[in-house]
């Protein structure tokens, strides 16, 4: 009983792919290498691998764009994604303090694996988890990074305090990685839109669930807040969002999905805060280049019309992504024996069942296409 | 009984300005010239000014910044705002087919009455209202631009079928202008920030107030559609923001305030759908600029770290200038007989009630201001 | 003898088209209507048609992109194209005063003729003609727009005192339109490259010709300057650069062709002065879309690794064309008696003669497409 | 005899700074640690370090700007540059292999140092080496960081083979760092700007010196062209430009004299190739701001209007930088026995006298303050 919908709750009425996972979309495989340890450092860390497609992510690209709610955060490669609208590597995402290591680490890989007929620019995200994890230290590197590509795999992918997401907090309980899907129909035909989200931001008083102000009916009086430290606000911290389709888009859709995650985290209570890093990645895998290309491509395309439902998609997704993040991770104690805890799952579904409005996943029906002619 | 506030419902916890208006910004001045006729065409619109600065606002330029959700609309004058960081001009807001006629305007009534003294690029807005207002015909022109110049005033300002929001539709009810503002703390100081809206966008399944999903609980089978035609998606249409405040803030600032309209947008239903220009223009008057100025200028600013409550203020501001909109619309029927049907707001009052968590105005505390030391 | 390949002057070494013009793009159509009058006013303006697509221009988009090199100007319409990542509209360019007018007049138009199938939001560019032509009156407007519509064509088109360029200054010489082209080589087959510029901007000592600093050795004290009121800055002023290539780019390679407009105009002696709207806007007629269309498109895009020497293209026919327009257009005495003076062609010839390092057209030769593997 | 201006050569008419630097900026720093060793990995490679606001800049924070000319390269850190319009931290570029290690090198020097007050998100640039310094081995890392932290200084400065510019080639010759300065007068004072740019762009065929097209007289066949291997275009490689002014501006105004360094890189010969990073960072010391700073400020900014000799400044300064780069660099032998060659200077010296035009370094005299009132 780990997900949203495990406790009858669903956002939005477009249903999900079979694992409500990012991985839904064909191709697309996640792999974590998560780091606990008590010594010699406290370590709540570790690193998500995301290969969009699948263990060819290193030789072909896909169109991909991108967008940032609020740039107090950091990814890298961003400036070659823009320019050429494309996507090149895998993404990785870790805890603040090893930015650094995992793009040496992404491109020590590559290299040493012959990964090096195209431009090496890594594609590096992170939230900052050091309130729960030591700082200093070596504890993403290289052996880790290459134990999450080894990771890598479709079908069910785990969520809460795992690979990247392991020390984050979010809404000031324990937050971490989470995943959701959905299924869209976009000029007559079927595609799979999937997130994966990072979620190390919030505050308390502002979280809902499905627009149920859940956040407030449980105060930090009670349980006790995340981050609480002197100098960090409430609310600090950052989410990445990862968004996957098959749906065929080039970089100038992908830059329009990006910024949907937006929709998602708003209703959800994230507000930009000056200290988030609240950056967001879509790509699509719905058209197969190849590697280091050329040559003239012929590719397919969904007009700027037929997106409606992709935008739906994506911000249901996120909504539900960051949910199931707060859903499946678990209360832990760190660095300085400082505790983030739980959001209590029975108490957040009776708030958001007393409201009286949140549709079951059982009632889930596909919206009728009715956006295209 | 006409605005969100009068039924019992408050978005968020941060108190209002005196009038909840964008004209509780020191200066700031709203005027509009309302068109309604049966003959020769059928008019349902009109032209909204705002002046940052009052009759002075041809002369003193204000820092500002603007946001794109979704570019499917118009706002000129972008690129000089952009580049510069200051908008020099006062603001028109018009329905689409008048943008020509109202830059024109713009241009004219400076060059006759000597201000012309600085770059003349006028910031003309639109949303479509050619559903219920004829887009034939001359129906705003100078002599609309110099009525809506000369009725420009502070104090409470009119709301929904008014100016520039005369024909609109939003989530399917009647649309049109709205308007709200907060009381915010930056940096130990209180500040006003004031939002005004032109509401046309969004589908009636998706409309929430405060999190309450009114919108499916009122089918169109029970109030029919507005904006039915065989070629519009329900969601199509356009909202343009406007956001003024008298904290010190440079282009920066502004743009971060213009993009946290989004999340206003996003609470109450919307999805930036693709046929809808979603564009947002924030002002800051806290600092007094010379015209066409080429000397040093000394100015205050907030730093970043002191923009969250701004952030709040912004987000929860537009989402009640939308319910705003909404509440104080009113059936209209124009053009080949249609009709949009006003929200009902007695139906609404009873089902956000009935959610059980809707805070109401009474209740309503300032944040601490815990956000800074 | 009025181009500047007619004096023996060649920018760089790529081959031109045909005409040597934006025309040699096939089915792009260039029209003029040029207002010149003594009274009731004096005008010397006019407006520019660019059809991308011919006379299908407002059925059939066409992927496009832009980049604002100094935003001191208006080309409004840009953010649906930016949306978008399309053109759905012919481009207008005219004098300042008179983008309400044409604006106006290209809505006005499209739904006379029933072009009302998607969104009308017009592309309307200008650069500041008011101190030859007098800014009152209504000097543009539906006429000459029918005018400028009716006359587009393809083949050789006119250059210097035509459409938009009637009234502009260039250098502080008599500017206005010019054109240029390139024969490219991408992905091992051949495209077009073609530029129009309204040339408006720069003060006489930065002016280059081919890398001579032609400008400073014809000092404003042997031939007065163009544009020397009290208010104006020499420099001051715009160019609007206009780029067609049939080379199947989507949006982003758009928006990378349009950047380079940026390269040719350095070259020239444009330093993007804060008074200047250096706007740009780039399309590619590659690909055959339908309008307002719903439906998934088969389309072929060049990859991004085989766009250099298309770079190459847009900032050698930019060059040239600024290049034209200043030998293209002739003296003008206009408003309040003022005089802009031509460019002396054999005083140029005789500059960039000297230097000795001039490649004239006759040597000109294709690169080898050492660029591609 | 290392410089361009000690061969008789300046570029425009403004002058220089005392050290002709971007150390003529008051309070910035400039220190390189210059890796270079046959064993046991062939080194050509290092770091550069700048400090805006000398040993303070870890704790004071300048406003700043960016621009991305062409993306296909690095500069971390820039989302937070843009979302907050702030550089927090000391600028590092280095060969590609190493951003990882010397961001990690950074973020973990501010943490042993107590810098932790603010965000750490580094500023780590780059451009790709791999031709002359082997990409395996860990040539650059910790040591090297504290080596160029410590060696920062004030005053002259190298140019060349030093730092991170010890293994680049440019325009098919030996590139690496260079620098240069200008004095402008804005708003009636005097400012410096400055530049260093680490130079690793550009076909021999492009190269431009003061106009004079230097490379296409001095071919290949001649002197062989650095950078030959199969899969890289000539041309590919990048080019990182830093600007700093002591004028007082803000974000804004930053992003505006970043994109100006487009305008000394086009009239040098470079055309933003696709393979080229050409990413460009502008900060202004003109204003004392605190770290992690919460209060109002008091700060001075210059006008829009008040720019333009700033822009001027910035071009010429970064056409002349990068000639400095190609003038102090030395033929270096590297990687797989592959040599560089320097440009000839003598060679180049007569090219640009034959062309008659050059202006000599005693002839500069600064450009009235005509563009003031």
């Amino acid at each position: 009983m780990s997900r949203l919908r495990d406790i009858g709750i669903a956002i939005g009425t477009l249903p999900t792919g079979t694992h409500n996972a990012i991985t839904d979309v064909p191709g697309v495989l996640v792999g974590y290498d998560t780091v606990v340890s008590d010594s010699p450092h406290v370590a709540r860390t570790g690193v998500t691998i995301i290969m969009p497609r699948g263990h060819q992510s290193w030789h072909a690209p896909v169109f991909a764009g991108s967008h940032s709610f609020n740039g107090c955060g950091e990814v890298t490669g961003l400036a070659w994604l823009k320019e050429s609208g494309l996507l090149y590597n895998p993404i990785a995402i870790t805890g603040t303090p090893w930015v650094g290591a995992v793009w040496d680490a992404m491109s020590w890989f590559a290299v040493s694996q012959g990964f090096n007929d195209s431009f090496l620019l890594p594609v590096v995200a992170e939230t900052y988890d050091g309130w729960l994890s030591d700082r200093v230290g070596e504890l993403v590197g290289r052996q880790q990074v290459i134990n999450a590509l080894n990771h890598a795999h479709s079908g069910p992918i785990a969520e809460g305090n795992v690979g990247g997401g392991t020390g984050m907090i979010c809404h000031e309980f324990k937050g971490g990685t989470g995943t959701s899907s959905r299924i869209v129909t976009a000029a007559g035909q079927s595609y799979t839109v999937g997130v994966l989200v990072q979620a190390n931001y919030g505050a308390r008083a502002d979280l809902r669930i499905d627009g149920v102000p859940v956040g407030r009916a449980i105060p930090t009086s009670e349980i006790p807040s995340g981050w609480s430290e002197p100098n960090h606000t409430p609310g600090d911290g950052s989410i990445i969002v990862i968004i996957a389709t098959d749906a065929p888009l080039t970089s100038s859709g992908c830059d329009r999905l990006a910024q949907r995650a937006t929709v998602g985290l708003a209703r959800t209570g994230g507000y930009g805060h000056n200290g988030s890093g609240d950056l967001f990645v879509a790509f699509s895998t719905g058209n197969e280049l190849a590697d280091n290309r050329h040559q003239l491509e012929q590719i397919r395309v969904l007009p700027p019309s037929a997106m409606d439902q992709l935008f739906h998609g994506v911000a249901d997704a996120v909504e539900e992504a960051i949910a199931n993040a707060l859903c499946a991770a678990q209360t832990t104690v760190g660095f300085n024996g400082r505790t983030a805890y739980a959001l209590p799952k029975e108490r957040m579904q009776a708030i958001v069942r007393a409201a009286g409005f949140s549709q079951s996943p059982q009632a889930t029906q596909p919206l009728p296409d009715t956006r295209q002619p």
